[in-house]
Formats: C-alpha cells, sequence, structure tokens
C-alpha cells in the first residue's frame, strides 16, 4: 500500500490508463520567402482556434468548479493578446525564416527564462502562463491531441505525472473511475475540479512508487486517506469493493432525501436553499430540493462578453429563475466584482489589497448608469415571481440609503414606463463587513432582511486572506469573534423584526448546526451539492440536544474547543456521509 | 491670483528659483575594444555611488517622513540587481562597443518601451522605476549634478516642473521659503516630504500660467489654499506677510507648550507620549513635551541591513531609550514586518492581499528564532528604566498564550544565564484586528495592557485600504461602527482593570479629543510633531462640553455627522493652529 495525498474522496477499483507524453517533433526547415504569409496565417489561426479552446475551457470549468476558479483562464487569454509576446514570435517567423511552431517554441523559451531570471514571484506566474498558452498554441500548430485517450471504451484509473485542468475537462467522467498523479496536491487546480466530479483522486505518488505504473496494471486507491495499491490481491480489492459500494449506497439514500422536509428529530423545520450562478446551477438546486434560492450571484452575467449585459438581457435570465422558483423565493444580489472578481471590459484598477479595495456596491455607486441597468432588469423579474433584492459589501448607512435612492429612482421610471413590477420588492444586504455587524442595528431599520455572509466577514474580522496560503490555517470560522458577530446580527436583527439568514459556506459546513438552531436561523443558503448533506444531518439532529453544545461553544475562548465540541456532536448525530460528489465552494 | 493644489500648508514670499532641467549630452563615439574592460569599470563604480546614493536618501526620508513611505527606494536599489536589466546594459557596451552611459541610456528607452506597451499597470510602474534610477545611474556616469543650485545665496521659491524627493532631500530646507511644482498633487511624495519638513508648497500649477515664471521673479503662495500670485503689488505682499507672521507667531507660542502639563480648562489631566522609529525620533519626542513612548515601532532596527540584527545590537537601542525616557516608560512594540513592510535580507511570499496576510505577531510566532532574540533583547533592557512589551496584530487568545509562553522561556533562560531584567515588566497588546474587539473581555483576561491602533483597526472594519486612492474617501475614523469598537474595547480593559490608550493616527487627530475624555481613555501617543497641537488643543477644551458633544456623537448614525459635530467643536475650541511644522504619521 502506497500512501499520496487524499486530494478526492471515494474509492475507486481499476485497470490503469497512463497518459502518455506527447513529444513535439519540430520541423528544422526553412520557410520560403514567398510562404511567409502562410506562415502568419497559420499562426494567427493557431492564435484563434486556441482562444476559442480556452473560452470554451473556462465556461466548462465555471459551470463545475465555479465561477472563481475560472478566472485563471483570463490571464491564459491575455497573453494570446500580449503584443510584447507576439511581436517576438513575428520577429522570428520574419526575420529569421522560420516555421511559426518553432517561433513559438523559442519564444516561449525565451520569455520563460527570462521571466524565470527575476528573483520575482509575479514574473514566475507569468512564466508558468505563457508556457500553459504556449504549448496548447503549439498543440494547435502541430496538429497534436489535448489527451491521448485509451483505445478501448473500458473505464479506467488515469495515471498522469501532471493534469492540467484543461486535460480534464477533455475527458467523459462516466469513464474515469478515478485518478492517480505524480505531482500536484489537495489544492492544485485539477484536484478541485476532481472533487466537484466526484471523481476519486491521489496526488503527490512521485517518488514513492518502486516500479512505474504501466497501462492495464490493476489499481485500488481512497481518495479519503490517500492510499494506492499497484497489483492488489482479492481480499483487498473486496475489501475497497465494499468501501465502494458502502459510499455508493450513501449516496443514493442521500439522493432519495430530496423531496423530504427538512426537520429536526424534535421538529425544528429548516430552510434549506441555493447558492447558484446559473440557470444549470438552479436546476440542480431543484434537483437537490432547494426551497428556493438564497443567493443568486449575478456576476455570471457580466462575464465571458466584450460589454455590459444590457436591461433586457439580464431581465431574460432574472424572469426565467422567477418563474423557475415558483411559489419559494429568488434573492439576487447586485453584481460582486473586484476584489478577485473582474470583468474583460472594465478594467479596475491595480490594486494592493483588492479584498480592502474598490469592489461590489462600491463600484455599482460610482458607475451609475451601469448599476441603474441592474436594478431596472431586477425590479423588472419581481413582477414574475418572488424576487428579493440584496446589495453586497455594504459598510454603512450612506451606501444603504444611496443605493435605496437608485432603486426608488428606477421604480419611478419603470412606473413612467408602464411597465409592471412588485412595489413591495423586498430589499436585503449582506452582512460580511466587520461594520456592518457593528451598526447591524442601524441597517436593519433601512431594510427588510440580512443574510450573513460568512466567507468574506471571517476574513475581514480576523484579517486572513483565506487564499493565502502562508496563513490559511487561521482562517477560523469557529473563531470566538466569528461567533459573536453572528449572533449581535442575529439579535439586531430580531430586534428589528427582519429575516435573517446565513450564505456563506459555514452554511455548507453541517457541523455548524447547533449555532444556527441556537440563534433562531432557520434558513441556511448553500451550494447545490451541499443540500442533501445538510438536510441529512438536520434529519438525524436532535435540535435541544443541539443548542445545549451551541451554548457551550458561544462560550469558548479558542476556535479550536468549538472545533471539536461540534464535530463531536456532528459524530453522535449519525455517521458522517462520504464526501464524493460534493464540492465546497469557495467564495459567496 | 492662480489656483493650484495647496499641497503642503503655510505662506511664503520670495523671488523664485527655477530648477533648470538638465540636458543629456551622450558621446557617439565607439569604445575601442580594448577600452572594453575599462567601460565596465564606470558602469560598476556608477551602479555603486548610486546605490550609495540611494541608500542615503532612503535613510534620510525615513527619518523625516516615516518609515513606511521609504520604501519606495526599496524598488530602486533592487533595479540595479536586477539580471535581465544589467545584462542588457552589458550585451550593448560588449557587442556594439558603445559607452557605458550610451549603453545605460538604450537599456533605459528599450525597458521602458516594453514594460509601456504591456497594458499591465505593474509592469507600468516598473517602467517608470527603471527611469528614475536609469537617470541616477546616468548621471553619475556623466558627472552631471542631481540639482543646480541657484548661486547666490538668498533664500528663494523653488519651482520645478516635477520634484523627486531625492532632489528635495539634497536642499537645504533653510534656504527654500515654498516650493510651487507644475506637476504632482497632495499625495505625490514630494509633497509628503514638504509637509514633513514644513515648506509650503503649491502643486499642479500646469496650463495655469500664461507666463512661465522665470528666476529671479516675485511670488506670493498659500500652501493652504493652493493660492499663488506672481509679481504680487505692494498691497498682496503685505497681506501674505501678515499671515504668514501670524502663523509664525503660532509656532513660537507652541512651542512654548512643551514643558506645560497637558490638562483641560476643568482639569482632566492627559499623558501624551510619543511614537517612535528611532532614537533621533525620541529626542525629538521629548523636545515636543512628550511624556514617555507609547510606541516604539522596533522595524527600523531591521532594516537597511543584509541580517537580523542580533540580541546585543538590539539590546543597546533599548537599554538607550529605556535610560532616556528616564522615569516614565516606553512600550516596545515587537517586529511588525509583512503588509506593506519589508526587510531585503527576509524573503516573503508575494501576496495577493498583504494587510490580510503573513505579518507582524504571525511572522513572529513561525520564526521563533528571531523572536526569541528580540524578546531577549527586550526583556534585558527592562533592566535599565520602565520597559513595557507590546505585540502587534493579535487576534485570538491562542496567539497571545503562545507570545506569552516564549516570553516565559526567554526570561527563564536570563535568569539562567545570570542576567538582570524585570520580572514585573508589563505586557500589552495591539488592538487593531476586529476579533481582538469582540474578544477584547478575553484578551484582557491575559494582558496588562491595551493600545489600540486606530490605522489598521479602521482599515480592517470598514474593509477599506487607506492607501487606495479609489475608496480613500470611504476611510471614516470617525465610522459609528469604529466608535463603537473603540468603546467595546476601552470597557472590557475597566472591566478587567487593565490600562488602555490609542497609538493610532486618531490619537493626533485634535478634533477627536471629546472622544477619549467621554471615554475616560488619558493616555494618547503619537508622532512628535502632532504632541504640541493636541496639548494646546486640550488646553483650551472643556472637558464637561466635551463629553456632551462625544455623547451625541456615539449616538450618530453616520461618519459625517460625527465628523461635523467633533470639527465645530474644535473650532469653538480655541482657534485651530497653522498646519506647519506638522506631518501626519501614515500608519503605526
Amino acid at each position: 500500500m502506497i500512501q499520496g495525498i487524499g486530494a478526492s474522496a471515494g474509492v475507486a477499483i481499476g485497470k490503469a490508463f497512463v497518459l502518455p507524453n506527447w513529444e513535439w517533433s519540430l520541423p528544422d526547415t526553412q520557410v520560403n520567402a514567398v510562404d511567409l504569409a502562410k506562415e502568419f496565417e497559420r499562426l494567427y489561426e493557431g492564435i484563434r482556434t486556441s482562444k476559442d479552446e480556452i473560452e470554451f475551457i473556462k465556461r466548462e470549468f465555471r459551470e463545475i468548479v465555479g465561477p472563481e476558479e475560472s478566472s485563471i483562464f483570463d490571464a491564459h487569454l491575455a497573453i494570446l493578446d500580449d503584443p510584447v509576446f507576439m511581436s517576438e514570435i513575428r520577429g522570428i517567423i520574419e526575420r529569421q525564416y522560420k516555421a511559426a511552431e518553432v517561433a513559438v517554441k523559442e519564444a516561449i523559451d525565451h520569455f520563460v527564462a527570462m521571466f524565470d531570471l527575476l528573483d520575482d514571484e509575479y514574473m514566475k506566474e507569468r512564466a508558468v502562463d505563457i508556457k500553459d498558452v504556449g504549448n496548447r498554441l503549439l498543440k494547435h500548430l502541430l496538429g497534436a491531441p489535448e489527451v491521448i485517450l485509451p483505445s478501448d471504451t473500458q473505464p479506467y484509473i488515469l495515471v498522469a505525472k501532471e493534469l492540467s485542468p484543461s486535460q480534464l475537462a477533455h475527458l467523459n467522467p462516466a469513464y474515469v473511475l478515478g485518478i492517480v498523479t505524480m505531482m500536484g496536491g489537495k489544492t492544485s487546480h485539477s484536484s478541485i475540479m476532481a472533487r466537484a466530479l466526484g471523481i476519486p483522486l491521489v496526488a503527490g505518488l512521485e517518488n514513492k512508487l518502486e516500479n512505474p505504473i504501466q497501462t492495464g496494471d490493476m489499481l485500488v486507491l481512497d481518495g479519503e486517506t490517500g492510499a494506492v495499491q499497484l497489483h492488489p490481491d482479492e481480499t483487498t480489492v473486496m475489501k475497497f469493493a465494499s468501501m465502494r459500494d458502502k459510499q455508493h449506497k450513501k449516496r443514493e439514500q442521500l439522493e432519495q432525501l430530496a423531496t423530504v422536509e427538512a426537520i429536526t428529530k424534535d421538529g425544528v423545520a429548516l430552510r434549506l436553499v441555493g447558492n447558484i450562478s446559473s440557470v444549470k446551477e438552479l436546476n440542480l438546486a431543484q434537483k437537490y430540493g432547494a426551497e428556493g434560492v438564497g443567493l443568486f450571484r449575478t456576476e455570471f452575467l457580466y462575464m465571458d462578453r466584450n460589454t455590459f449585459p444590457t436591461e433586457e438581457e439580464q431581465f431574460e435570465v432574472y424572469k426565467l429563475v422567477a418563474e423557475k422558483v415558483g411559489s419559494s423565493t429568488v434573492v439576487i444580489r447586485t453584481l460582486d466584482i473586484g476584489g478577485d472578481k473582474h470583468l474583460d471590459y472594465f478594467q479596475l484598477p491595480e490594486e494592493q489589497n483588492p479584498f480592502l479595495g474598490y469592489r461590489a456596491i462600491r463600484i455599482s455607486l460610482d458607475r451609475k448608469d451601469m448599476f441603474k441597468t441592474q436594478l431596472t432588469a431586477i425590479v423588472r423579474a419581481s413582477a414574475y415571481g418572488n424576487v428579493k433584492m440584496m446589495f453586497p459589501m455594504i459598510s454603512s448607512v450612506d451606501e444603504v440609503q444611496a443605493a435605496k435612492a437608485m432603486l426608488d429612482e428606477v421604480k419611478e421610471e419603470l412606473e413612467q414606463r408602464g411597465i409592471p413590477f412588485n412595489r413591495d420588492m423586498p430589499v436585503g444586504i449582506m452582512i460580511e463587513v466587520p461594520a456592518a455587524v457593528m451598526i447591524a442595528d442601524l441597517l436593519a431599520e433601512e431594510v427588510d432582511f440580512f443574510s450573513i455572509g460568512t466567507n468574506d466577514l471571517v476574513q475581514y474580522v480576523l484579517a486572513v486572506d483565506r487564499m493565502n496560503e502562508q496563513i490559511a490555517h487561521m482562517y477560523h470560522p469557529y473563531h470566538p469573534a466569528v461567533l459573536r458577530m453572528i449572533r449581535m446580527t442575529v439579535e439586531a436583527a430580531r430586534n428589528a423584526g427582519i429575516d435573517v439568514s446565513v450564505c456563506g459556506e459555514m452554511a455548507a459546513d453541517e457541523r455548524s448546526l447547533p449555532l444556527w438552531l441556537e440563534l433562531g436561523i432557520s434558513e441556511l443558503s448553500m451550494s447545490p451539492q451541499a443540500l442533501l448533506r445538510v438536510k441529512h444531518r438536520a434529519l438525524n439532529t436532535v435540535a435541544s440536544d443541539a443548542r445545549r453544545v451551541a451554548v457551550a461553544c458561544f462560550r469558548n475562548r479558542t476556535s479550536s474547543e468549538t472545533e471539536e465540541q461540534l464535530g463531536a456532536f456532528s459524530q453522535r448525530s449519525g455517521a458522517t456521509l462520504g464526501a464524493s460528489g460534493e464540492s465546497k465552494e469557495k467564495t459567496s
């Protein structure tokens, strides 16, 4: 048994297919002067195809993993528009009469060497990106395939040195039983994607194998523990098969919960709703029994475009979602760009600390035309279903008042245009900036509901960027300061008689249930994949017991005490379900 | 009267000296092959001289403006070590037989053009830095002066298109009555420096002058309002002279307050102490009547070096400061690097959001050797004066306990080494992370005092990086959330019976006095330059009136209401003093 890094949970048993490395073979002949134009044409065609392909992968990636992670591909697209890189390639063709693929290869090598020389992390990352994109361009010029697939149609365990997310995107998940990679770890892009796809993955096997795995070798692996066995004996196969079957059975049981009401053993009802970014995700949320949408991130409407979406374009989508949720509700959040989310056609300034910068409502209140277009589209959709509107990143009473004033203008204009809308559409705000918690009593007088965005709130309260690996271990949702802030928010909402729900990742963490039960929060909004897991936990929980645990948690002095107590209670409330098929979302 | 941007307050009357632009004249002769070695020698000599010069300017700048701003020069030093830039220069000399200065000029032009092409803010900033440093190198190779000074020894008003901080650093402030620049604004580095030096400056006059100002022209300017008059008549000169004299008189009166006790009209005593980064600043603080040091930033001990300072080196400085404060106290804060402060010899990872990243106590607890060395030096200094120790960026009970455990280890080792120290040295923490406020009651059980660092606290509570120009207008120290957090902290300290003081920029803002009086905070720590201004305000304030105003402020729903009320009360409590000779510090 070899020990790797368990990067995506689940058991796999099957034959290995080893992904072969493509060997570039570059032509060394000189290009005839009269054929130079042809080489340029080939180059431009290759660039076009590469761009289309990257756009495609980006969209795929976004649908599966979410809009945040997919932004890595924007950097790739930018390189194909980089005048310096491109003029280097053109120069080699033009002056040295070399073939387009040779010019691309030499330009890659030159830039990568130059950027590697500079002792600068930013430059080094650019080098990696240039290598990736350059290889894709090279592949098109050489007519090489992205991945070489196994010749028979049996499901297989994919074995690779490294696996890029674009390679993974090209594979049919139905045929991939599991994945083993020599490099990589839990946070590599392929691992994130494998988790989203529910494919078991063990990474980091380099230097741990006595002999390299060959195509056709029998393998078993456990993506939870990172265990891999090459040429397993029958007993081992039986053992893994039984583990796998148990997991499958659990997943089936879980899927049967979709139509069951989310209610604790002692009768406390919860309302589990979905965080979505697209109509496709709404379908998934409804399949998993979401009782509505607690957070519709509208950013995706603005992405993969060259211009801002028009009022009509937005209206059509909001209307469709409003109609699809039927008698339940959808909370549409206005644009939350900035931070780590950018639009190609809207240049934001380079910022030292984008999370403490120009983002979300701060941009909307500045860019009044853009904001009014979105407000108009949302208000119009309110005529077609139970639409609520929500503003992100609120940190002051002034901001809410300014946003509401614009909303009033929009309503007045619609009135004049004779267009129907719901005059009583509820308006709420995200509580995610510490200032909003501290003045929650003042903000509660201004709005109809709060939605606590725990992801950003935890970041700001603890001053910890959770994407920063150096300090990710300090990102503690169970920090007593966070729990106290959540309680302050709930108390302010209760005193003002307005609704409060949670839409950050804590809502998807079933261990948090006792906290919500004690605080009396009944609406939890989470990624579609988490809905059934949380419901299962709710069905196995006795609310009165859970509240007792929560009371103790609110008294703790450290995060670790709370984490332990909630973990222990969670284990007592029924066995933990396998994580297969679930993805934790990265941001709200 | 021409209207520019008032960038450094104060009135100036005098004759213009127009800073001439130096015209480069480059040799166009080819270098003989046998003389190539000589060219390389000239190049290396030029680089060495440039480096020494930049180091010198950086130190000057730090002494005058503070350690944060001076870090811009680190980027300049890095360029002179950049292998790509340097190999480009060497290549031109070697392969094209050109003189060192020609090679430098061509390399600058090449890199600036290349970086300008890329549509990337980061690259554009690098282009500006390369131009600056390249010109300095060129200057040394050509033997050109940095600034050309007026030939007579009369004080003058300096007129320049642009003024770099290094040019300003070369001038004798005693001869510069005022400055007028065509470019620039309030936040340009020269403006910051002019404010620190107390030189009136009006910027941004480009396109506002009918005729260019000539050397010898008579000028008057008001750096507060931005007004400039060329060839003023006698009445105008008299008016400006009377304004100037009033300001001078006020400054003299202020300086006489150094030995006066800081006490309100109705007898409430305050303790005004200094924020310092060096022994030189301690002298300044004592000159301005500081009753001790509320914040000794130890970062400067770690800067401008190639290695971490040894225990002995640190001990000598801490001991000197402890001895110099005599019967009063010094609060020594442990290393606060990361964020926007870096050390040449300690590579920190590139971070997306450094303010939410790896900094201060987070680094110290990781780098135990480095931290123990500092703790040991501070504890040893406690034998020589009233030393208190303070930890920055605390966000959890665990961190305080971990730091205190290391402190205990250090004390035990000193005990074994037979070295004297104060067993009862008080230990405190900065309250600057929102989490620390929320659990201030728990933290108060662990330490002897709190010091509220308002600069970072405001940034985190509001999620506003105040260095980010795009959102700087949202940085509101008087935001109700901030006031409530300060009150929470004070109440927690009071309940636990420990001391609490304020050391951020709010302490130096005399308008805040009513807040401190109402909260019962008597110790305020600020930059030496602010001490007399705040004391003057305290002497003219009736505490009971101030408290009434503060009570109303704590009830406000918006920052602007509080800002107005505090501003109005401040104006009622005696005329505002001119800002000359004062600098607001940028961070604590």
